[in-house]
């Protein structure tokens, strides 16, 4: 492990954790303007049919009604699609699913903007609906958009032909992984106001403010520059304010255009969950091939992905899970064809991991079947097919450096006491096993995303020698401001108690692109770097001044300046009143790229992501054979994040991911009857509760990345991503049955333990 | 005149025309906010006393009282002063003037806020007030601070008994100008809202965003950093809301940081009237020495100010009087002794030419009894004495370029069909009259003020090829949000409906210093030829490679890039989705700040300002024996601009000066009563209004700044300089009557016709 310095690699508080733990952290629903009027959605509530009329007048007389507001109201294009334009804003002719909207209700209250667009009629002609994947697949007409194809993607490298006839052992499964919704606690709102200017000033929960700057400017046909989007604090996201808040925002910011008065929208819990994407549900075949060594030869990897009514992400989300569906292992020979469907369901979209951990239950539910079919540790089967540096990875992509995969994998063994293959354990009712999963996971947005790949940062310095600085990413609950501060004070050479982090705007840095893919600490990371050289240079030199020294001989530390020389010093506030008072830069930008990539889409074949993440965890789980409860007593989670930042809030996210890991696994389990979400509350939807979730013991492995801030890859969504898998081989090991379709709910477990022989 | 550009030289519409017009611009008094908790201001009502204590049990039982906050409440240091540290921002033992702010008062509504602070009882021990000049000067004990005096300045150069012994005629006139309510038709308003990280976001109608970040950041001990204050539209301020907020926001500041919640503070308009800045009244006794011929041999000249209760910027209001108190004319000895004197009456402040119209009116009166004397056109004395280029200033100060003194005299005298010295008439009942006065003003902060004469500017590109503009002074009525669009659009060579201006906001450029002293042209335009050569580059430099051409061969004009070479072209926003997608720089910081200057304060000689603008107004009166009634009408307004940036909005300048000008001269009339303000609304305070004015027909002048941009310098004071001299010079000439006295209301120009003998 690398030595902490003064700032980084130690855990200061969280800036933010006095307001959020008084109450004092005002989220947009706790505020209450009396002069903002409120909106809702009206929404389809059938999953296909045509549109043939809305009719208002069961409300238009009610003395709260101010406006409904439909297509033909849109000035600019009816546009919200992220990557592929298949997405209107509001319906115009084809509803696609239940919660597709058809207007915005604006109302003098709350209470009545919900009420009545929950009255409005909507008149359409039902068309059949398709829900699952296989029967998108199979429809021959009525097909969602020009087909139900919303994307494919491939990898087609070596032979796998001669791969699979090496083999001495060529193993076969079919797997599932279900839909997660994300339920952040903070439900999806915004307030948009008019600037006073013809534009608009949006504020809302979300992720990815440029991408809510686009959408308004493209739907209300204005520039850019007249869409100011700030982010207010925000309860949560996962992925889900990441496409979403564009829809929202530009539903508001229909209303403020018409009626010149700034507009709420709340979406109640019900219509967040009937609304908004969740995580794509998968259907896996995983062929492959491997010696009797336990080498592996080959593989053949067939993904299907439930995109819902519309593509947003799905894209993307496959192109990472195509990128990654064999793991952190060297496999000479491979095809992966990954194709997502629409269907008449809510869209699928962003969520944390964005693909990983479903391709990561394929990978590591695989490599357990090759490993019991080998009669191998599966730990052994792992080590001996990881990626090291030299290594190359399924697209064929040379790792030259920070490939903790194997030092991740021996510190979880180590620290988890695994003791071969026969790690199970019964006493009658309740049985006992682990299991382990390795992942690989690529940072930032990779080949397919490069574009979107820059992020930017700004540093103002004050005269009082404080330190405001302006990200383009967000702070979601994630602690950014706190490793932003950091990694700030670290690169200035000053103290974390002079920086002030300002909440996300828009106007402030340039397109930072999205705060997903655990961008932060890399992206912003660096673009602060960049601005510091800079700032620093100044205040170097103005230290000089101050001193009478040269400025090679001058140090910055933690505030004060030391002329090696005479032992002078000189502190910032000092510093920063002489630059103000002889008028000299204060202010500095920074921007960081990441490196371009030589990537062919079509072949799938060559840089994925500039850099990967890596990580194992091992699960300890005891099943109960009488009520078929899973418990997960114990995950080990050892994580390569190449230096941590903030080891305390680096294991918070460890934990979070983990502990959401075992609800998408375990305890959660959406139910949809005709697209409609049965399980749309708390009471019915179950997060995982302390009592659920067992141990954590986090592990931080630091091979530092030469490109990372302080050699620093991302980590907020490596989390989850090993999680699930671990969790299935341990139950798979328990049970003696191969857990091959998650969540691993009661009804499932006793149905695997009547009817299935006994295995992985 | 110079050659318009495609852009500077012409007048757009105002970017803020529509929605002024409309009414959707929404000021902060327009907003209502169910969740923000309102504050009042508890004043003394008393002018001069010691404080013994406020007892808040006739308000602490009601409903509606929230809080009552005093100056042990203050963690900070409880200090306003904006220069001079004599002002607390509550009183802690003595009051000064009879709006002297003990305390502030939080309850659930305006209307509560407004009747609770009105019934807190203050205790009290009276002692004796001053309110003039005369008396401050006289006092020998219960001086209102350590002494009475506030500030003093000198200007000493050359001899000036040589000087007067070489004179053929020595001249000697006492005059003296009265205060004046800046009357913005919107009164002083903030939102002080905690920012969920312990500090505070301030919107407020205000001209100094800086200012007010340092008094909040001071009070309360946070950083400057913790404290963001952005501009809310605001419905004008002449000056008034330069000091005032500072008060005002740091008290909405310090109930904020008690209560963690949204406090609002709106002054009434009484109350706005008695508890803030106003006009420095001045008295004024010139001496000058003269040739036979006409030519300015000596001046020995004594400014006295009232600065009321407490200094606020008495220090650099004095200094621009005293730099500029012998005007735009050439003058080797010249001894100039102002003092400001403290009184109990409300402090005064900065007004719209700061000290510059009380000293045109000294001068100005002055050169008209020279002229009287020596039988002289008044024109022709001026002209024989005017700077021009190569001349020194009163200050020593050689001038080298830009010198328009001479063209803005000589064209409004064609202008106006000025006949020489027998220029008035009479018809019995009725006499009309006309007069002249010239000016210099210097631009920017000069010599006094140099560590705040930097501004910042940031442009920001998105990808639709529209641009963003942030700037660190303030758009307050003036047109600022039109010029900047404009300056930015030419400097980047782009069309101005792709430049959105923003709101000013402290975390968006460094310290910009105050909006203030005509100084927006000047440095927000150079800051942004700065930033715009930044951003231009990159723009070349990708048109060219859009082009297939070196970058030299681009020429960019109207958002159009042209390739001299081949013909090609292409457009800003295919240049912009370029940068974008190759991840380049898409945003610049500009700086600019004043040259540095030579400047001998104890002496009060060297470069008091970098440049100046002139001005010569001539007015035509018609004055009624009968009723004693002043009539302006018509004044002819010439200003040497350097270059007009947009010529429509310089004549409203010019317009909306000048009225100000003729009410402060004429119609407006503010009476004290021991100490407290009579006449507190507009039924009794008489701004002039359409009827009063008569016609104005602006001159415009260019004589370019080579430092300015594109030549420009200031108009926003220089407007309303020359006003008052001119009409007093013209009305003298009319009733053969000397005013040296102002306001001209009925009564005076009645006793002088009664009682003084004819002449100038």
């Amino acid at each position: 492990m690398t030595k902490p310095g003064q700032i980084i690699g130690r855990s200061p508080s969280r800036v933010d954790a006095r307001q959020k733990v008084t109450g004092d952290t005002r989220f947009l629903p706790d505020l209450d303007h009396a002069d903002v009027l409120h909106a809702a959605p009206v929404y389809a509530r059938v999953s296909h049919a045509r549109l043939k009329g809305i009719d208002p007048t069961s409300v238009n007389t009610d003395p709260d009604f101010v406006g409904l507001f439909t297509a033909k109201d849109i000035p600019g294009d009816n546009q919200v699609g992220v990557i592929i334009e298949d997405q209107p804003l509001l319906v115009t002719d084809r509803i696609r699913y239940l919660g597709d909207t058809v207007g915005i209700l604006v109302a003098r209250s709350d209470e009545a903007a919900q009420r009545l667009a929950d009255e409005i009629l909507i008149e359409f002609e039902e068309l059949t609906p398709v829900y699952s994947i296989d029967s998108s697949r199979a429809a021959t007409t009525e097909f969602i958009h020009s087909n139900n194809i919303a994307c494919e993607h491939f990898v087609d490298r070596g032979d796998i032909q001669a791969g699979f006839k090496a083999a001495d052992h060529i193993i076969e499964v079919e797997l599932s992984t279900p839909v997660q919704e994300h339920y952040y606690l903070e439900p999806q709102c915004c307030i948009v106001s008019p600037d006073g200017l013809g534009g608009v000033s949006v504020m809302g929960s979300l992720q990815c403010p440029y991408y809510v700057q686009k959408a308004v400017a493209r739907n209300l046909n204005l520039a850019y520059s007249q869409v100011r989007v700030e982010q207010a604090p925000t309860g949560g996201a996962f992925g889900g304010k990441e496409d979403i808040p564009s829809e929202l925002c530009a539903m508001a910011a229909l209303a403020v255009f018409h009626l010149q008065q700034p507009v709420r929208m709340v979406y109640s819990r019900r219509d967040d969950m009937q609304l908004t994407s969740k995580r794509h549900p998968f259907q896996m075949k995983y062929r492959v091939g491997v010696s009797e060594e336990g080498t592996l030869l080959a593989a053949d990897i067939r993904l299907e992905e439930n995109a819902g009514a519309y593509a947003t992400l799905s894209t993307v989300v496959s192109y990472r899970s195509t990128m990654q569906a064999m793991g952190p292992y060297v496999l000479p020979n491979v095809k992966v064809h990954s194709t997502s469907y629409y269907t008449n369901l809510p869209p699928n979209g962003a969520f944390r991991g964005f693909g990983s951990p479903q391709a990561a239950f394929g990978h590591e539910r695989i490599m357990d079947h090759i490993a019991a079919a080998l009669k191998m540790d599966p730990i052994e089967l792992r080590l001996k097919n990881m990626l090291k540096v030299g290594s190359q990875t399924l697209t064929g992509q040379l790792l030259e450096s920070s490939v903790g995969a194997t030092e991740t994998l021996t510190r979880a063994r180590d620290a988890s006491g695994w003791s071969g293959p026969a790690i199970n354990g019964s006493d009658g009712r309740y049985r006992t096993g682990m299991g382990v999963a390795s992942i690989h996971y690529g940072n930032c947005l990779g080949a397919a995303g490069w574009a979107l790949d820059g992020s930017g940062a700004k540093l103002q310095l004050y005269r009082d020698g404080s330190v405001a600085v302006s990200f383009g990413l967000v702070e979601m609950g994630q602690g950014a401001l706190t490793v932003v501060a950091q990694m700030a004070a670290e690169a200035l050479g000053i103290r974390i108690e002079d920086i002030h982090v300002l909440p996300t705007d828009t106007h402030q840095v340039p397109d930072s692109g999205p705060s997903v893919a655990s961008r932060n600490v890399m992206m912003t990371g660096n673009a602060i770097r960049d601005a510091a050289r800079q700032l620093r240079a100044g205040i170097i030199d103005a230290a000089a001044r101050l001193m009478n020294c040269e400025a090679e001989s001058v140090e910055l530390s933690q505030g004060i300046a030391h002329d090696k020389g005479s032992g002078k010093q000189t502190s910032l506030k000092e510093i920063a009143d002489f630059l103000f008072l002889n008028n000299l830069n204060m202010e500095s930008l920074g921007w960081w790229h990441v490196p371009e990539l030589t990537y062919d889409a079509k072949k799938g074949v060559g840089e994925a992501y500039f850099t990967y993440s890596y990580a194992t965890h091992i699960a300890a789980v005891q099943v109960d054979t009488i009520t078929g409860r899973v418990r997960v007593q114990k995950i080990w989670a050892a994580h390569d994040v190449g230096r941590a930042i903030n080891p305390a809030g680096l294991e918070a996210q460890v934990e979070g991911g983990t502990v959401q890991g075992i609800g998408w696994a375990v305890t959660e389990d959406l139910q949809y009857s005709g697209g409609e979400v049965m399980n749309d509350n708390l009471s019915t939807y179950l997060l995982p509760t302390a009592a659920d979730v067992g141990e954590i013991e986090t592990i931080i492995v630091e091979d530092p990345e030469p490109l990372g801030p302080w050699g620093a890859k991302g980590i907020g969504e490596p989390a989850i991503i090993p999680t699930a898998a671990a969790i299935a081989n341990a139950v798979s090991n328990a049970i003696k049955r191969p857990v091959d379709h998650i969540p691993m709910h009661p009804e499932m477990i006793l149905e695997l333990l009547d009817n299935t022989e006994g295995g992985v």
